[in-house]
């Protein structure tokens, strides 16, 4: 090998979930863009012709001459070859189907608890789980077996416990989870000193943050661009805002969210939450109670019809990008993916918010996964500790702690009951009395059935 | 001093809240019976005239002949007098009057929110805390200055948090806190006992019993009686009651329990409740939704209009002992306090469950007050570790501690905003949106806002 | 099987190391004396004669009419014969012979370093632990297997580390270590009493004492006899024999100790070492420079030679018990073991102190054995709180805790390089210079090489 | 003001030790060829005349037109008028002088016992901290009155100790101690680098190390260059450099290493020592027996008329750059002070190593002061978590921390005492009998009574 301080070449990423849209796309979109890296993708996933489709697109679009660099997309016919050499492994996964995802979001519609994600925490957010973790556990026990020292990405949710459940089944693994929900306060916070300071600052990564909590309900608990501290500026831009809201992006009406919670969040306890509203309202479900409030708070529930539809353009588009009708569109995608295994190959320090386990980092339970800062550099992810959060977040956040805890723990030992526990104890169920709670649980239970193959039904 | 090994004597007890009348004469009828220890009471009572006719009616007792001891009571005219040179203090104080205990209890019915007491979490605990909290604040402080070797035992509710509030503030202290509840679940192991096999004991210190918890959601997670292992015969006993329940002793209407929420507890999580269903349902508001769901599982909500009429009779009848009128009843209380002095004075070692700071007999945040056994010797009180609970049990208390850390420092710290968060984290009104939680919040607030001049209202 | 709430029969104890003298014995004359218990002993020995001598011995003691129960004894040819149904397990083995017990105790000598029993800490303690635990790996997996819900009582030393072992290998194991060196403390404390009150009190039942530490540097922290401190009356004894000693029991010259290290000790720290002299010198060696130095502090180091004749007149009076030559002499044994066995049976609560991982009991990581109180109850050993020790004896210990955990690990990872990273950190061997301790390690692992075949030399 | 985002004017630095030749000089120079920071220094000083000497250098020094900032030197009669306003504090004392050093590092030398620094650990080490604590205690009071939210920088050793001290008595300080030890490590792997790969790297920021342990005994665990990890390279380093040596530096003899303590520790545990030898010695007094010892691992001991005569020099100097005769010499020192500070203004992030209180980056007891990277951004310095050290070096190391929290503790409670039990406890008077530790202490503490007016003798 001719070595270059500059470039790594022949890298070996298996992205399991190979044949995923959206986050494949941005992959391959993010790395045309970098020249200092190249190499071989092995897409795996259960549905293979997706898998073969990506391969396709990933393979048309490196012979396009304005690629900055050379990747080689192959399809692996399983987990073993997938993974066997591989320097990085790439998690984004769809657990079971979108009729799953239906009975996650709506089901619990029927008895007055709405969702508006249904991913994270909640009936939806615990099932989700249930079914993902055993996956986890298969494919933790794989890296394990074939590549014990790749760098492992999960971009899967429920983000805490899959991410949990990898460290749970192979302690030695090197795995963190990413997430770009703390990247649209970060936009915000760009917003504020446009408006503030009549500063055009477009790049986030000139914001220092300090980031604190769990995936889906972190927080900023110290922000400043320059010599600047941003909090007071911050307070200004949530004061003028506050009763009409702001979108910080331009998005699908389903998606939508106008900060209204986050900007009562930070009148609240004087820290910025960090994700976008739709996931905020699942943990603090008073911003939850019904359409109505939703409305009043400005964002919007998401439809699983929606997501049915939006995954239809999806099969289209594949199917164009596939076969070169049309060209995929090139454009950086504000994740962090690339840089992240940049800094880990040795090519240049970065700090950014990631989700490990709690050694300490946080003041909170250890082995919980937290989401804070850490620094990579190569082949070393160092979690920043992260100070203190106001007492009545951590209170908050504390209740969600201990069911993550539980629910990895149900999953992990096929503990109905306990997940039942997990279930009644989320602050979203707590309209619903014993029997209700039982019912809906055992609905749910058995409309995803098929995913819970070694779970017994509750008692 | 003539050494006897089998007695002491010129006892000095200090008994702040001093003019009680249900406990305080609990203690002389108990102190009657008992001939190994004599000495003074000081009673000590905001209410100097309360305080005044104990001390009437406990000398009065004393004079009677079937007295196996001589105490002589006095009343003190300050916490100094009451304290300096004490060996005991007792505290058991009503903070504040029935308004404010209406207050408590009533005020959030008009949002839905019911409690069966009302003094220890939810709504009424927590308001109930903030104002007790700052006369516990003095009361150490006090302890601290005339007898810091005193050991000082606690009776008031919320039990947690006060006995939490004497060690924040004097970590020097030797205190700890009594509550009687966990008698009623050994009363309930004998009539077990009884009817499962047939055996006629009636002594519950008979059983050996491992408690573990937090006041008023303590569990036993252990039971023995002679050879036997105490749990099966239990379930026998919960599986036959299940459906009607059963009473474990004669009560009014208004303090009335079937002990069914205790049994469907065992079900789910196969250990014993230890406490009145009036206080476990509070902790667990699937079975205090509304007065219906109270009468389905068959105990009772207890107004404070009832405590009144209660309050008037005691005051008849305190006369009535006062003036020699009446004699007062001896009989044995049940209540341990007396047994826990001689076992301080190096009379007898006992093992029994109280009140303590955590380090480490619980696996359980430290600091927190937890109900766990503790042996009791001369001049030591030692936890006895308490093993572990089931994971769903871990997490239904988990909150609550969460809660009472809380509580205690937005106390401690006059902080209403943080206050506002344990109200919120309650589960108990979690079924109010925010706008509605905040008004409750203020009205209780407003309600009660004489005895708590050094907070801010909420924003 | 008829109910009798004061005698259990049938029980089934297994007892490893069951060719043992002086402990087999004892417990064959602590049965004798007991009427609650019956059953069976199954001696199991990798020196399977000596466990048949004891099988007769056992036998022909037991048809005696003055037996007060009966007790049949057979030897067990395997574990899993041993082992299979017992509820008791009694592990009291040597690990390996004297040659290799000489190597521990004397090898050392050459390079200055003197060890006055050398089977706890220090080159022995070490050598012994990386021998023993391999053969504690073995038991622990059987009683898993065999036995998972016997109760294991350890005898063999190193104490700390064995019982550990146990637990590493079988985390579910209910398992304690039992030690008799704290009683020696507590005769001290009834001689006290009676030189300094004239009460002439023999039974050390009646003293509370609260313990604390390690085993063999465990300590006193607080002692009572009936009203009574037992504090100052042990400072007027310590200070009147400070100078010349004094002996708590007959004893043969080498095991000779006249508690001038206790006294010092107390002098020192406040309290009350508890474990005899020669112990206590190897964890503070200090008093262990050399012949002369122990000399002065009045004990005994005690050479292998002595315990080989020692063993030769045991082997004699063997063969006299086994055939009926001579009457197995019938006394208390002094020792706990039957006692914790009736109360672990339900005959009764007891409070003593056992060797236990800790969980919290004292202030100290977790995991480590620690010995303190601990309430026996049916089928139940809970720790008792320890509170806190002295910051310098925190500071003396915490060293042997450390390596302790240290030796542990080293053992079940048969990793050579960290066993010595400990034999360099025991105070004991900070007299040598690198190549000196390296040397002499070498030597100490040659010399048993034939018992530790897992573990590589040191580099 | 006028808003430069690349520069801050007016800051206030007050400089304890004010009158120090070394450090303050060092500091001079940095900031002569800081441009982005300018402002004033005040000096304060219990040697006011020093502290004069310096404003004269110092304002003498910025008049050059070369100064690439300005910067105005003021002497300052009391700790309030240098702390009042102060942006930033910078400490950096000598407690007592040098008759006290003498005792420190001479006295022991009777009794066999050699340091080669004598200011950290160790008989030298102890009575320095017994000593400079109670100063700091004044130090962080003042703070807390004058200047409670500025940065406070320390350079005093023994630094662990003294800058827990300050945490101790202010909590909310924001304090961090600075060391350049580290950098020699750093320096090495820069030669290893050349020496093994041929690259001129002389940039040691541009070499990526993880930094774990505790102050003069810190290590460095991970490291890499690029893409290169450093470990392999480094280890071939080591063996060619193993036999004799190699300087990192020019210094004087008395100050010599050629790093075979260094490379003897790499080989015997796999991490990279990072101190100079003549510290590291002093942990692992194996390497300091006696003067020939330390010849044959190549380094010096400094003697204290060494410093004396260097003293002297340097008052030479001062007199000449003070009058102008001389010029004070510009370069850039080495020490990261000024970064630092410009970070936490908010001009640019940096990562390095600092000595903060464990609040868990470290896996070691808490609030211990530990050395391990932090990030430095805008008002904030957070430790970056530090993994994981070799078991042997943590078996090392735990005896250090322990015993500096028992110093700690002991020099804050004034508290003789528990000093002697961390002198008896340190490896390098393992060699002294009890009566020899005693007498040596005594002398010691006699030599520097002056210095120890609140602490009682020894019993």
């Amino acid at each position: 090998m001719e070595y270059d301080e500059k470039r790594c070449d022949d890298i070996q990423i298996c992205y399991i979930g190979g044949g995923s849209q959206g986050w494949a796309w941005k992959l391959m979109s993010d790395l045309y863009l970098e020249e200092a890296i190249s190499g071989t993708i092995r897409l795996y996933d259960i549905d293979m012709e997706a898998a073969r489709a990506n391969e396709a697109i990933g393979n048309r679009l490196f012979a396009y001459e304005g690629a900055k660099s050379k990747w080689n997309f192959i399809t692996a016919s399983s987990l073993a070859e997938g993974l066997t050499g591989a320097d990085f492994v790439i998690i984004s996964i769809l657990p079971a189907g979108f009729e799953e995802m239906r009975s996650d979001v709506h089901e619990p519609e029927a008895y007055g608890i709405w969702q508006s994600v249904g991913d994270t925490v909640g009936p939806g957010g615990i099932f989700r789980a249930l079914r993902t973790i055993p996956m986890y556990e298969v494919i933790a026990s794989a890296v394990k077996t074939y590549c014990p020292k790749a760098w492992v990405i999960n971009y899967t949710n429920p983000m805490s416990v899959c991410t949990g459940a990898l460290y749970r089944i192979f302690p030695g693994i090197k795995a963190f989870g990413c997430c770009h929900e703390v990247f649209g306060a970060q936009r915000l916070l760009l917003m504020a000193i446009r408006e503030e300071l009549g500063i055009e600052e477009d790049d986030r990564h000139k914001l220092r943050t300090n980031v604190a909590g769990i995936n889906h309900f972190t927080w900023i608990t110290e922000a400043s661009y320059q010599k600047m501290d941003l909090f007071p500026i911050y307070a200004r831009f949530v004061e003028k805002h506050y009763k009409e809201g702001i979108c910080d992006k331009v998005t699908d009406f389903h998606f939508m969210s106008q900060n209204k919670v986050k900007f009562d969040l930070f009148r609240r306890y004087g820290v910025i939450a960090a994700a976008g509203d739709r996931h905020l309202a699942e943990f603090v479900p008073e911003y939850l109670k019904n359409p109505e409030t939703v409305e009043t708070w400005g964002y919007a529930l998401t439809p699983v019809d929606y997501r049915i539809d939006n995954k239809r353009e999806l099969n289209e588009k594949s199917r164009a990008y596939a076969s070169g009708e049309m060209p995929i569109p090139i454009e950086p995608s504000g994740e962090e993916g690339v840089a992240q295994m940049k800094a880990l190959l040795g090519l240049g320090e970065i700090v950014t918010n990631v989700n490990l386990p709690n050694k300490g980092q946080l003041e909170a339970p250890h082995e919980i996964v937290v989401e804070t800062n850490a620094l990579f550099s190569r082949d070393s992810v160092k979690p920043v500790m992260a100070g203190a959060l106001p007492d009545s977040v951590k209170l908050l956040m504390g209740r969600h702690m201990q069911n993550q805890e539980m629910i990895l723990k149900a999953a992990l030992e096929r503990d109905t009951q306990l997940a039942f526990g997990a279930f009644l104890n989320d602050p979203i169920t707590a309209r619903l009395n014993l029997k209700q709670a039982k019912e809906l649980f055992s609905r749910m239970f058995e409309n995803t059935r098929q995913y819970l193959p070694d779970y017994e039904s509750i008692r």
